[in-house]
């Protein structure tokens, strides 16, 4: 039976998730939600391991991206609960040949997103490795009570949104994997700081989860094509894309990729993906503000079941199948 | 410049420890604390990191023992703070070999200590990987506030306590490292259980905070050696060491260790060290409960700076160095 990561997190999920007092939410969003006794907000917890060769290589990226990326992983889930980053701890096992310098210029990359952001470092622990380098970053946020966002609040009818442009970070990936990363140009250089330097869209989510018009919403971790089915699971609904309205990328023609490829199967690129009630999209329009990354609409949520696409206005819908990355694939 | 782990984490401390609102207690203990807004109780977060032929050969332990040991290490930290475990997250990646029957076996081993100490599992992620077995809890915990104790409230004077035994979980290592685990008597089996499956010292950590007789307190988990220095220099104290009275695991001898060498650097005994104000000492041990582990008085803090050892009674007492397990000791 394979392995893999939503099989496995189902089988957990049964086995483990189970009320506890001051549990708002356990396992199967982006993070958990705790609601301390008498708080003012409620805080919320997530857990993200990057590992060398697995999930970046070390050739790819200076310590100083690789600090940033692994920070932003934990924000973007922060944020797709429409919550307000806080504190977070580092665990980070290094091989014998890193140097002080790297682990030093590491956490430069960690700080230096984490300060933009206020989030504070309490915590964390460090090991040699004999691998590969290995980071896991745990993140808590807050929001206030009520003010959150799950992927479940999606119901059919809802209008499905995006935020930014998709596929850019695989766009980047594909020029590290084609050792096509030197002196880039406008627009590989946009690529390959999606891919290495992700920008959490923190501001968005809270404002979207204050908005008060957001029904579901997660990020965009493996790829819209993974991503967006685990969203209607959890809200109990289908889904249509409208393939012609997605924000694809498509500069990375220029580097052989396909721009709609990588838009529904590219993981990484930490965009928010999130529904809206019909009768609130034009409030949304008209209020989301202009100085956010943009957002799209590129679907809706049906109340059949499964994931399809739709070419064109006329054309018939196809299943969407997902392709994006999973850990334990072979 | 060798890279320590305590030279970064005061480096780190340097750099990133600076206040935040809810923020009680940063880096430097064996748990951060936070004390959400308005909320009835203190929050306490700590984070480790178990790696493969780092922390443990996958020989050595099955699974569940695996899965135990992996969580134990990090209520160790919650009960050193006097705090009660509420929340863990975990984050898993194994590489190809590993069966989905091994993972749900090491989800197994966690569950049993979780569900003995009322912790919930709240999230977590999984992956692939390159190396080996890679494990990183975090772990969140709750105290009544001010009911927490800190390493850093010993005072000169204080009589330095331990629970339990010192130098099993090592003399266990030792017959691991020997290849001597096979059909164990009783003392060898205590000491591969101590070893393989510690108990986290929870419900003496919470008694212990909540008597209001205890002024520093930290979990053993890298050595008294190594461990006291810590808790000497969070409370600008030194110590002088009692050797004739440190509660040894004599039976080690028996497989050729010695056991008052493991009892002052051998590490992962997840026994809890406190510091007790000496007018304290006959009501703690008149009232401390005879159904906990046994506590020895091994010690006192001394307003002089090193941490010293005295053989006898009669002896001059020397300097006791710091040997134990540090991950960056060559």
């Amino acid at each position: 039976m394979r392995l893999t990561e939503d099989r496995l997190i189902r089988l957990f999920r049964q086995r483990f998730d189970r009320g506890a007092a001051d549990l708002v939410r356990g396992m199967g969003d982006d993070a958990a939600v705790i609601h301390p006794r008498n708080a003012a907000e409620d805080w919320v917890i997530t857990t993200d391991m990057l590992l060398e060769d697995v999930d970046f290589r070390r050739s790819w990226l200076t310590p100083v991206q690789l600090g940033h990326k692994s920070l932003a992983v934990n924000l973007s889930d922060i944020a797709a609960m429409g919550a307000r980053p806080r504190f977070y701890t580092v665990a980070l096992a290094v091989p014998p040949d890193i140097t002080e310098s790297w682990v030093l210029r590491f956490y430069d990359g960690i700080s230096g997103l984490a300060d933009a952001h206020h989030a504070t470092l309490i915590g964390g622990d460090l090991s040699r490795s004999g691998g590969g380098i290995e980071i896991c970053i745990t993140a808590i946020g807050e929001a206030l009570q009520g003010n959150l966002v799950y992927r479940s609040g999606g119901k059919a009818g809802d209008e499905i949104f995006v935020t930014g442009v998709l596929g850019r970070a695989a766009a980047g990936l594909e020029l590290l994997l084609a050792g096509r990363a030197r002196r880039p140009n406008g627009s590989r250089r946009a690529a390959l700081a999606a891919q290495r330097t992700p920008t959490p869209r923190c501001d968005a989510g809270l404002w979207l989860a204050r908005s008060g018009l957001v029904g579901a919403m997660m990020d965009l971790s493996d790829g819209l094509s993974v991503d967006l089915p685990r969203l209607c699971s959890a809200s109990g609904t289908g889904a249509e894309v409208r393939i012609w309205d997605l924000p694809v990328f498509p500069e990375s023609r220029s580097w052989n990729c396909d721009p709609l490829r990588l838009a529904l199967h590219g993981g990484e690129d930490f965009e928010l993906l999130f529904s809206v009630r019909a009768e609130h999209v034009a409030t949304l329009l008209a209020s989301y503000p202009t100085t956010f990354p943009p957002i799209t609409a590129i679907g809706t949520l049906t109340a059949a079941a499964g994931v399809l696409r739709r070419e064109r206005p006329t054309a018939r819908p196809l299943r969407l199948s997902a392709e994006g990355f999973d850990h334990f694939r072979p």
